[in-house]
């Protein structure tokens, strides 16, 4: 049964990555040892050693040895054990990328369908839909396809924003570049705010955290829904 | 002999479209009747029709006739007779890739290279860059490639914006991006502030406008260029 929490952020203004997601993931990832890290989304500053060793301080917290699938000659190799994935943030475009160029779509999305718990924050979130073509990120690399895992039958808009009613600059606001996808696409997109996150599990699709979301949905006009609120009819 | 100008945006706030341009743009299309308008970036909301009347009635002021790509059966017809060129904003992804399906990319190209006068604003500046990687646009649609005309031997970054200090957003700043771009890609960026162009005549590129403009290159602390600086030697 699919397990999953795809997180709008890893981190929150004033505290330390996944702090506030650390109880989510305590349940999401019970009875496993080790997380399988996913850190193709870094697009430097850090390196890939770098990153794993940072994502394994968090876990150590909850009990858990991360691995990361760029310690592995193959990456079939790596999802063969896994116990639990997580996909950390970056750059969607770089991510989507390299999961493309190392074959790793297929063998996430069977994992997560066989029900390998799965966490995603920001760019790991955002492969949980349909398409990756509501990131936010610049696109610093050009992926073969914009198709991602189709976990959720819609789309992620991660960090989502609300328009500055003050602002003066005239560069689109996020709704209306998710209006501007609706002109040409036609799934849902799920706008989460930074300290929201989706739980799946099975069929059923919740809203996690405090804050609302903001549903967007081809020709409507774009709604909130509560924390709490079921999204499992949303497609 | 190249000349071009490259605005951030094609609006100010509080004031009509491309206002703040017009006797820019006087001189630009002197001794010209007609410009040839692409109006491709638009991703709906209104129709192509509708984006060229808008933009005649703005030309007409400074008594210029709007003809547009999408009135012709066949592209290179258009560009055969183009006095001037005028590519719009909206979606870069989109106006890429329809440029692309259109066959249009070198048919801008030499018609900027032997002399015809170009202006772009938002995604039809970001086109002038050597690839549109460094847009803030969502990928709506996936163009066959990112690589576009290269009139300056740079990428521009079109509505350039600051980091807000009081924000409490875990988004990625603009100049953190331009900075994850500079990890896989060595070409320098300029960042355009709405209100600032460049100005490119033959092998000389200046800065109009009354703003800074922000200089991004790889491996160097970013810093600002003053109005009527030369941008000539950036490459």
């Amino acid at each position: 049964m699919t397990n999953c929490i795809i997180a709008s952020t890893s981190t929150l203004h004033g505290s330390q990555p996944l702090e506030y997601l650390l109880e989510t993931l305590e349940e999401l990832y019970q009875g496993q040892d080790e997380v399988l890290f996913i850190p193709y989304a870094r697009p430097g500053g850090i390196t890939h050693d770098e990153y794993t060793i940072g994502i394994n301080n968090i876990f150590k917290k909850i009990n858990k040895r991360i691995v990361s699938i760029h310690m592995f000659s193959d990456a079939q190799e790596a999802f063969k054990n896994a116990q639990g994935i997580y996909t950390g943030g970056g750059n969607t475009f770089l991510l989507v990328d390299q999961l493309y160029r190392n074959e790793c779509i297929p063998l996430i999305r069977d994992a997560v369908m066989s029900g390998t718990p799965y966490l995603g924050t920001s760019a790991g979130s955002n492969i949980c839909g349909l398409t990756m073509q509501t990131t936010n990120d610049m696109p610093i690399v050009h992926p073969p396809s914009l198709k991602t895992l189709g976990i959720v039958p819609f789309n992620i808009n991660p960090h989502y924003l609300d328009p500055d009613p003050n602002s003066t600059h005239k560069g689109e606001t996020r709704e209306t570049r998710i209006k501007e996808f609706h002109n040409l696409n036609t799934q849902p997109v799920v706008g989460l705010r930074e300290g929201s996150w989706l739980k799946v599990e099975g069929d059923k699709i919740t809203l996690g955290g405090n804050l609302t979301a903001r549903i967007f949905e081809k020709d409507k006009t774009p709604y909130e829904i509560e924390p709490g609120s079921s999204l499992s009819e949303l497609n």
